[in-house]
């Protein structure tokens, strides 16, 4: 193996990833393309990055065994989604280099928690508070008003563990809804626009981060992500800005996605993933370097790699049966990015498409 | 399985490449982008592809029993190199689709086969003459005259069993040195440069070729690929109507490199690949869909997809211990695609870097 990159990551050493989803998929294909191989760690045998992997483990998070025999066959272990178990994540950060590390799955597994480090990063989330029960919730609506979001404090992603509570909701019916687990209770942000940054901090500390990208949700999951997003160039340096210094206060190594709300007072901090964000895809036919690749680079010890995009961009996620439309759009010529998963179902992201756009790049 | 277009490869197929090296490599990521998964034939445990593909028979191309295996696993067999034995090649197509088909293979494995097909086909190939032994060499010097290049009719790759014969060469030497087997001497072509031309057939017979990349070489070897060319629209868009004449007379399906002299009498056809082509590689970062994509879409039955550049780029091998310029390379930027080899020799291809280049893409 060659140690092409004083202080990297010699070429050909094996990177683990934790989850076996598309972002593991795609975050092998940028892998392979630096000169590396890797490994998953799903316990679904049909996970869709096993296709383009070295190897695969199958077996379950708790399965301890398992998981030191995955950490002696890599050389460092990375993950594809912020919830990890706790656990396994600090079983596997003593046996090998565990980038980003665990504190980051700490504190993005919990709502409250998140909300908190945001804003001692500086970070203004939206107003909010904690939730432990059905009179905390009634309390909490008063003072917050309608409408308002709760979500459980755990486990949440693609709108699961949320209910929302308009002028004529039942509170308590939200409280049954997110099975009366301890939350939060967002206040309803009339935000102009959602907008996400993308951000990568190396190993040695150095940070790069792409242009925002504007974000359109249906029922809960991210439908449209755009560049240049319809912010101000001001605006959008601000929000560079906002997640380069979380990146910092985290002492993360490797991409992480903060999403953020365009308000009229301003940018409010939603929520960040610790890991490559669908809202980053478009990197992939937009730049010269995706986020997988800033990933990659981050987590094996490179310098990051330049973020200008050469091109405005817009990526729309496939959900269960918008792949009925692939006829079309292999004629259309938009870059197709389909993810293996042979079971089609409702709300199951199968693949995204990436159009580059007439106009100047942001 | 999802057959997502209609009459193409159900989503899900795992589409079968015989040799596993860089190509095969970068095939399976294209295919992996479109849903398929792909499996390797090599003989080589290491080989390059393995690491990026779903499955992989280490096994000889003269063993009948696991070329027979291999082709009971997958929906559609493909190769990355011209030199598959013929034999295997005929096993397989009677077994499951081949494509491209047998006939592209045992034309481009003679080069006389091949300059007598590429003279039917309308391109004109240099003057060349054929040469089975020491004294029909002598008379072919005495005909074409000097300098000439002498290339032994098959297994010829990278500038690998060829001899020059200047004006004070001694023939019988260049005989000795390609091994005394059944060659073509071919005049020396005084052309201004050589440039080559990516082609892609559909399944159905509709044909997309990229712009012509001009090529420079370096001891036999691609060194370098940039485009635009610097040749008239004209003489382009007259390249890229050679390359869909040979492709179109081929009956091929697939993609295709064509590589063309430029000379003061206009083009003249130097050799094809039936195959992706290195030549080609600067398709993956100025190009929404690369040659590798083209050639997936063709051998599953999709509709091809344009092929403008979004622009002007720069194609650079990096060879043997040119990877030791990795720590520079990752900092400025360009696009880094490595192998996985692990062992770098001499004249080993071990990865390319693309770069994006000002200018209007061609």
């Amino acid at each position: 193996m060659t140690e092409a990159i004083p202080g990297a990551l010699p070429l050909g050493t094996v990177i683990g990833i934790l989850g076996g989803g598309q972002l593991a998929r795609m975050l092998s294909v940028a892998a392979g393309r630096l000169g590396y191989r890797t490994h998953v760690f799903d316990p679904d045998p049909a996970a869709p990055a096993a296709h383009l992997a070295a190897g695969h483990t199958v077996a379950g998070y708790a399965d301890t065994a398992a998981l030191r025999a995955f950490a002696a066959r890599v050389g460092v272990v990375t993950y594809e989604f912020e919830n990890v178990p706790a656990e396994a994540a600090r079983l596997l950060d003593g046996l090998c280099p565990l980038r980003p590390g665990p504190r980051a799955l700490e504190i993005a597994q919990d709502r409250l928690t998140e909300k908190a480090f945001l804003a001692e990063a500086g970070l203004r989330p939206a107003p909010h508070l904690p939730v432990e029960s059905a009179a905390e919730l009634e309390a909490a609506v008063r003072a917050l008003g309608r409408p308002a979001i709760l979500k459980s404090r755990r486990m949440g992603y693609d709108g699961k563990g949320q209910a929302r509570i308009g002028p004529g909701d039942d509170a308590a019916a939200a409280w049954a809804a997110i099975g009366k687990v301890p939350a939060v209770l967002e206040a309803f942000v009339p935000f102009e626009r959602e907008i996400s940054v993308i951000v990568t901090r190396g190993l040695g500390g150095e940070i790069g981060s792409y242009p925002p990208g504007e974000n359109t949700h249906d029922g809960g999951i991210l439908r449209r992500t755009r560049v240049p997003a319809a912010v101000s160039p001001a605006l959008a340096e601000e929000a560079r800005a906002m997640a380069a210094r979380l990146a910092e206060a985290l002492g993360y190594v490797g991409t992480l996605g903060l999403e953020l709300f365009v308000t009229g007072e301003g940018l409010l901090a939603n929520e960040f993933a610790p890991r490559v964000h669908n809202s980053g895809h478009w990197t992939q036919d937009a730049c010269a370097h995706c986020q997988f690749e800033q990933h990659i680079r981050a987590i094996a010890g490179w310098p990051l790699a330049p973020t200008a995009p050469h091109s405005a961009a817009e990526m729309e996620n496939l959900i269960g049966h918008d792949l009925d439309r692939l006829p079309a759009l292999a004629r259309e010529g938009v870059s197709i990015h389909l993810y293996g998963k042979s079971e089609v179902r409702a709300g199951r992201k199968m693949g995204h498409v990436n159009r580059l756009l007439p106009g100047p790049p942001p």
